[in-house]
């Protein structure tokens, strides 16, 4: 933990007193004592300091104060077909670190079916892990999380209100243009958002690939090498981010 | 599995005979056929095609034909300080995916002295991983891997050996200098190899930074996010490998 995230009601007259992992990490990895200033965010809210008003037992006070702004939202959003659950519960923790405003999850041809039916769908397995990898990376951003069971009405009727201006690129090993190439454009206009969409195991189908290019996607090559879900996300949203820096 | 890698010593006379995890692949989620066709290749040799000569019970015989030339190493080599075991147990394969010549492991101060007595170091726990990950990948080429309890003599006096023309950068939060300047001079020299140094959580010290910068290691910006090692490495390997293709 980089960062203490504080839930908003958390924090009442500029106090939080906090159990559980966070004063565990407070108490034993930070080893803080009386007075010692700390990191702190709010979730969705600003970063600040905390100075440590008392630690009592399993119970750590901290006397919060935020900056004035929030920190924006990361400039980038992810459209991903359900990954393994074993894959997909790795894989939230490290989304939230690399920064990404929107997760939209969903179905596709080759996404088995009981991936839906998981655990790892629901708010409270990802929300907590979600807000570890903003703690590792100093963010208060949560990211948005969707799940859609139909692909192609995500496509034609949602996706627009979810990343309308976005500019679009998705993965693909027979492209060959080069992500940089796309990226161009968009670096020249400041506040521009990138959505980058990302496969299941055996990639896109051909409608699919069709329906999204037929939604201004632009398929960009990645190289030879077939990556698992998870190493193309990480690989992929983080040239993203430093094409668009 | 992209592709079904075999050990040197298993073809024989142009047949191999597969028991274990790539029978039951070509068995129950490749569903092969006698007759049928399969991507192989040869631990550190070419590539090929086998078609399925027989299937019997749990085993399945491959009649096999390779390509002339073993495909090139892949140009980028990382220096790694041990992660945790669990993150490193994870990272093995996700590395041999992305491509890496050699996986160069060291020891630093923030590196926890039981991290080197673990199981995930051994051959025999990180070389099927590493295969796992170049099956995924459809690659043959075998990461190197060598462990270096000392820090300092590792970068005096031995990585020369391991890795003397290359590119050397190293991920610091405090750098300024974007990845993408430092490579265009690495771009123009064709065969031009990088070797990209990842710290441990919570980061190279100051006598490690400077030890590193001494020895033509330039300090390049990831962003202003802390990423945790595994996900770092990926993110820092993918951007290295856009930057030189």
């Amino acid at each position: 933990m980089n960062l203490i995230l504080l839930e908003p009601g958390e924090v009442i007259g500029g106090e939080a007193t906090l159990a559980g992992d966070r004063a565990r990490h407070l108490r034993t990895v930070l080893k803080v004592t009386a007075g010692q200033s700390v990191r702190i965010g709010q979730i969705d809210g600003p970063l600040g300091t905390a100075s440590v008003a008392g630690i009592n037992d399993d119970r750590v006070t901290l006397r919060c104060a935020f900056d004035d702004a929030t920190p924006p939202r990361p400039p980038v959003d992810l459209l991903l077909a359900v990954p393994r659950p074993k894959v997909l519960r790795r894989l939230w923790a490290q989304l939230a670190a690399l920064g990404v405003g929107r997760i939209i999850l969903t179905n596709a041809a080759r996404v088995e079916r009981p991936y839906f039916d998981t655990h790892v769908l629901t708010p409270a397995c990802y929300r907590p892990l979600l807000i570890e990898g903003l703690q590792q990376a100093r963010d208060t951003r949560l990211p948005i999380v969707t799940i859609h069971r139909q692909f192609r009405p995500l496509i034609e009727d949602h996706l627009d209100a979810l990343a309308g201006d976005s500019l679009r690129v998705v993965g693909d090993p027979t492209a060959t243009t080069p992500l940089g190439r796309v990226a161009d454009g968009a670096r020249t206009s400041s506040g521009q958002r990138a959505l980058v969409a990302v496969g299941p195991e055996g990639g896109w189908n051909d409608f699919e690939l069709s329906l999204l290019e037929a939604h201004r996607f632009e398929r960009v090559t990645m190289g030879q090498r077939t990556l698992r879900s998870d190493t193309a996300c990480i690989a992929l949203l983080s040239r993203v981010h430093a094409a668009l820096s």
